[in-house]
């Protein structure tokens, strides 16, 4: 932590201000201006709250010189981690694609679109079986059975499994079934629920919430990194603006951001992130060229009657198109589809 | 619902749009204009996704005619609800008080405190047990015990108590010790959670999240209405804007807006919203003046040693000053501090 | 300017930091700490871009240690700045209230508008000449006329006048009717503008921008502080958020922020903050709670046929009492008002 | 306009409602249903401001009908706008590269930087020589002699020119010089400069405003098209969100929706839309990939001595690493680059 003070503090401020940190455990290091007095406070003290140093009389400004996550950083380890998923690695050049629907309906359903999505390139199967709306009168899901039908599409198929685990509660049943435990961006900064993920023993893709910085983000993978899970991906999919057009707007700017200060694996849901299926295409392309590791995609062979997010699932007929797309995208900077 | 029809829709068109309507179960009214047609789409139907519609052929726009919620609304009761929290009533005239320290610490230190806020005419003592930080590192609470010592000094002082639940198990142990259980902004809309607290015994604040809109909140009131439990009341706590020099920035306006829309209880929570000690006071003062059916206010003896959230914390000597210019505030339109 | 070094920054990335400083005539002061060096570079460059530095290989953050506004900032003048306007003066403890229509409609609406207003309790009287609207085929102003009736409806009734000045090329007309000029949000940063109201006679009350920081806010009043004009009010007038229900959301925590920052005195515009006539009085009362040196508010007589934004401007009875909480409000703080 | 009542609503009231809008001009076709009654309000009142209707008793909910806009939308022109712009047409499937500086510094830097792009493949010259900076102290551009230098550069390299006009009375010069005149993201709700510059007889470029919804931006454009200027094309440069890491947030999505709304090129500025050059190149990538008609980029021959934002600017190594790179994103989507 670094402090700066005014150019009116006086001495008797200085003074007090370096006893306060010394109290609190930091180091110090003192470095005299002109106009300003800088104060170096090094040590880690996790409890401590630098908005307390911001109040005292003579500070101007309280900067922490170091990002609040360590495992997370890119600085903590400079190759990117890459995650096993049955026959495809996430985070090495390939860009894996996750496809399926919003949600398990039924057995035939499930199989049908998997049939549908493999044949057109896709490497992992993506669907919920847990379905907490907004109200509380819609369609909640086919629970565990789901997850049954979702398992045996996907070994049909030759896919791996991606669902969302919603609790703590949840973690050993999801496990059985899924081969990546996603977690919702709701869930986010849950962080006992992040702490039991952290002992899970299944790969973690972990949603951005909707108003959640990346430095946010990042801490919250620390949750999980610091329980022992070194599989942990990250998913954006649209953060809450003023715009009110799309149901969210999407950063692809996070991209990139990402992947220099973090050595995590980044997907995109561009389903979520505009929400509307004559969108997610394009979306989804931009991904692909801002250099994501992954998409995940919400594909339906019957959008029409989808019990969830229909309006923003594609027909397998677009999302066929977009494999064609993104495998010459993705070639255009150096990668290919998994 | 109603849809509108662009100037270019042709017959077909509309047709096509009037048949998907009926199809999901909705009556229709259609009336035709010059340059667009109008389409009702009469019923209820909690499954539907009017995003679909959206993509249909010749539709320029959707719009839902009725809030999404009904039993938080106040078209559906007129009267403001009113919640008996020991010797006060929240939602009449008087404007309740809720102070307390951020985090229970010790049995002492909440003792320490109950008494000076009691002195200085709050009603109701708040307090964390349980404390899931941003950083894994920090200080995570006292748990059960820190209830204990909660109750006790609120016995001790005459008050009544609200604390944090966290998840859904831990309700039956909190309604032991606490009169409210809050809901904190993260789990605003954890909808498995709200439907557990919809079979409570105890009232609920509902505190909004840091990206909810007005309506989502009320939304997530539903879910604890129509589970059963009918005394929730609402707590504005701030938002996330571009502003950077606060932690969140505090929506005052959300105050009226809530008075008109809804029958239920709001609460204004000027520690969280603004995260700086020194601008407390005022924004305590600007939501009574707004029309706030409570406070709630971080108080602490010794703010710079406490174990969370000192710097937003206020000494007793500013907590007292702050009773003395609310009483006057609520007077002046027509209210009293209960 | 602080330049940290990641902990994996070689001997070589630092001299080439310090180097690429020194070339930009900074002078530098180096502390090497176990994990981050950490580099002071001292002196002012208007021209540079700290952004320059974050992508200097081994730099992990750059942190500007002064404010980039001096004129405006509390720092550079301790006591608040006093403005007389008229009999009374912005700045002082009074809290000076400014009323009066939207847009001035006739030579008779804003004598009776002026009349009211002044019998309530106003001593400026607002109103808008040239009104350039989101639609090109809207009402726009009577222009110069409209000064002319503002003027002498302000001088028979004894009050003051604010309106705004869209233009430098109105800016001498504007100062022979006005005795404050007000700069609108959208030209907040309209920087040659600015430069020229640092030349003009008369004080300027600068709006807040829709998405502008504080920061940013100030900056802009540097602007024509620098110009010689010291006579500058800040203006809060809601800034653009997520929540779609009202129009803007008023940023009351601005108010004691400012008043923290910088010496220049601040006024809140209700009407536009929350932009519905029932929603006004409650953002006006929550203002002067939080400390504003002022209030502008728009009433018009007959709202239901304002040729403009008749739904914020509230009717003369509401005004009135408007005013008599306020009042009370006022003396809760030690304050009165104008 | 629509206006849908609220349970409660009289019969009294609905009267009251009708006849308020028939008084404003409006023909009305009431429905009765038995919740809500609707009204539609026929008719196009530009000075009608649609919150008067929501102030009145049972009223829930007012809607309009039609986008504000006509000339800009895709309905009242079903084929996209093309714009020629030397050899080059904006709006048809070609991809158009615009690259230059950000500001003209010299002669001779002008020259440099137009035969690097050039080379590359870019069509269009851009650069600033008006530069009105957050400081008031920091380098303002070279004016007219800097416009001088840049056509002369475009000339001798074969390239269109695009540049920045501040006002109303720059207008005439910039057109002497320039191909494209750019209005800023900070004047695209300055009404009265857009409607000078629907006189103009060169095409605009109007850049997004940092909070401008696509709606606001489009009824912008409208101001310029009624003008009789129909060579309009858009620039998305990021929008402001409460994300910190980056200047803006570039608001990829807007690039599909604006296709889908307007018949209106648009063009990509990654430069400021994500402020560092490490993530300009995968933002103009995704960009490209997400459907843009062009592309404009900051582009210097030495950015760690740029009088303003080098650090955005991309070397002329990395810009022919790009060109190379969305040749093929281009071409995957059926467009090549112009």
């Amino acid at each position: 932590m670094i402090v700066v003070t005014t150019p009116h503090a006086t001495e008797h401020d200085i003074e007090a201000i370096i006893k306060f940190l010394t109290e609190h455990g930091f180091d110090i290091h003192r470095s005299t201006g002109v106009q300003h007095t800088v104060i170096g406070a090094i040590g880690v003290q996790p409890d401590f709250d630098h908005r307390q140093v911001e109040l005292l009389p003579g500070v101007a400004e309280v900067v922490r010189i170091s990002d609040p996550y360590k495992l997370a950083s890119r600085a903590f380890r400079e190759e990117g981690t890459v995650i096993p998923i049955g026959s495809v690695e996430v985070g090495r050049d390939p860009v894996v694609v996750m496809a399926g629907p919003c949600s398990v309906e039924s057995e035939e359903q499930i199989h049908i679109i998997a049939k549908r999505v493999k044949a057109a390139g896709a490497t992992v199967l993506r669907g919920g079986a847990f379905k907490p709306r907004t109200s509380p009168y819609a369609f909640q899901g086919l629970g565990e059975e789901g997850l049954t039908f979702m398992r045996q599409a996907a070994d049909a198929h030759g896919l791996a499994v991606i669902t969302e685990v919603m609790d703590r509660s949840q973690i050993d049943m999801v496990e059985r079934y899924s081969d990546i435990l996603q977690v919702g961006a709701r869930n986010m900064q849950n962080y006992t629920f992040l702490r039991d993920l952290g002992k899970a023993s299944k790969p973690v893709m972990l949603k951005r919430g909707l108003s959640a910085t990346i430095e946010e983000w990042l801490m919250s993978a620390e949750y999980i990194l610091s329980g022992g899970n070194h599989n942990v991906m990250l998913c954006e999919r649209g953060i809450r603006t003023f715009e009110p057009s799309t149901r969210n707007t999407m950063d692809i700017g996070a991209i990139p951001l990402v992947k220099k200060r973090s050595h995590l694996p980044i997907i995109a849901d561009p389903s979520h992130g505009i929400g509307l299926r004559d969108k997610v295409i394009p979306m989804a392309r931009a991904a692909v060229a801002a250099g994501a590791d992954g998409i995940m995609v919400e594909v339906h062979h019957d959008p029409d009657h989808a019990k969830s997010d229909g309006a923003q699932s594609l027909f397998p007929d677009q999302f066929e198109q977009l494999m064609r797309e993104v495998k010459i995208i993705a070639e255009a900077i150096g990668r290919r589809i998994a």
